[in-house]
């Protein structure tokens, strides 16, 4: 399918986000695909989407994509679950480019891991009222039971850092007795953000769930669909392999965004260019 | 200084904020001013300003303001503290039309209710990075000890409608115990969300600390402004008096805010428009 495109496999993997969530996916990447250069987009000047309406979010979308494309990327991952669950239907086939987004991934990952088929899934408004999640696990096995719950005091606690607090476990108590009350063995964390508060959620949850990290979960699916299209870049089977080249563009200054992606990366990260994305 | 302008006073008063929570402005001023038109703006698509930068907010508030010279007001209400904070003395003078924002109001409330010369403020990160409350404060009476708290999370309690929770109070005295510890008498809630937990807030201070809502205070100066300018509707010493039109506008779809704002003035509110704010 990609023979009659005009890909370029040297080109750049493209990442965008909402804001740094997605940080937690070009994270993965990078270690799995250390050779691919790298753009990656955080949309943090109107951070966050998933309280938004379905149709500004496709607006979102669409503009985060023309920024992408105009970086002449060879494929994209949507890393937002709430654009991924709203726009990504609606706008794939607009673009001569493969894009995945963050739901497969997860949405599989859970329905192999399962035993009990109660899967609960926990994301941001717009993540949940699309019923995306439900709607992939359910055509792979629609016997599977599927509880979506919108958690979302989660973005700015994870994004305040407020974690390790006796505070946030209530929060958490408070919003997840649901999920243990319909006895799920497995719970998607359907926010980028989340998997910050998975040392919290995991506690309050208890052993016996498998919590499922979606951002995890779509690098490696990145991983396998680049192969199969032999879209790898060759300097991967190179030596000595270069390593890949990252570069991150926000909408807001960038002073903020690069203190977290250092924290998020484990490394310093100062190539980081300003977008008006309001222009795309 | 109106005379040399062409200012209709027929025209409605605009109110601009980040989202809903200039309302509780929007609702002191319907409160004092029942026959004035109104023309609200609430860019909830691009909600909140506060974790912004300068940069950004000072953008985003032309662009309000942008929109309020279309709907040809006579008179400009910021009630969003962040814009009041960081952008409007950058932009005021541009203009060429009358515009106040929440903090010397609030301000000035603050200075005559304090007994002990020390005055708390707490709002987003954008309000106390500025300084702004402080730098009024200082001009009226330098001796007065002015503290300064961000207390982020109280925004999106207050917009989840996470009020009366005990994980609410937790975080309140986990913010405040600074404010207790340097004894302020009075306290600014320098930000529009903030007054939907006063309660909370109160309780934590103590009665002995008063607790200054800028969005009122704000109602009122404009109510005085106008009139000392000669800028009061006709229409209010007419009678029978005519009630204000009063229209909102949005930069996301209108439900959500719809549902707020009816909320909020405690009465069905459906004129409702979207605007796409990105354009002006």
């Amino acid at each position: 399918m990609n023979e009659s495109r005009n890909v370029v496999v040297e080109a750049p993997i493209g990442v965008f986000d909402s804001g740094v969530g997605g940080l937690t996916v070009a994270r993965e990447l990078f270690e799995i695909l250390p050779y691919e250069d790298v753009v990656y987009f955080g949309d943090v000047g109107r951070t966050p989407y998933g309280g938004r309406s379905k149709d500004i979010i496709i607006q979102f979308t669409q503009q985060d994509m023309a920024f992408m494309l105009e970086q002449k990327v060879k494929f994209v991952i949507c890393a937002c679950n709430s654009a991924s669950s709203v726009a990504l239907e609606e706008i794939k086939n607009d673009y001569d480019i493969d894009m995945i987004g963050v739901i497969e991934p997860g949405a599989a990952a859970a329905v192999k891991k399962t035993r009990n088929n109660r899967i609960g899934v926990i994301g941001t408004q717009a993540t949940v009222s699309s019923n995306a999640y439900a709607k992939i696990i359910h055509d792979v096995n629609p016997d599977i039971k599927v509880f979506s719950l919108a958690c979302p005091l989660f973005v700015p606690l994870a994004e305040e850092g407020y974690v390790e607090k006796k505070a946030t476990y209530m929060i958490a108590r408070d919003y997840l007795k649901t999920m243990q009350d319909v006895e799920v063995d497995t719970l998607i964390l359907g926010c980028t953000h989340y998997p910050l508060l998975k040392h919290v959620i995991s506690i309050v949850m208890g052993d016996e769930v498998t919590l499922i990290d979606s951002g995890e979960e779509t690098a490696r699916v990145a991983l396998r669909k680049l192969a199969d299209d032999n879209l790898l870049n060759p300097a991967s089977s190179q030596r000595p392999a270069r390593e890949g080249e990252r570069r991150f563009y926000v909408s807001d200054v960038p002073e903020k965004f690069s203190q977290v992606a250092t924290r998020f990366l484990g490394k310093p990260v100062d190539n980081i260019t300003r977008v008006d994305i309001s222009k795309y």
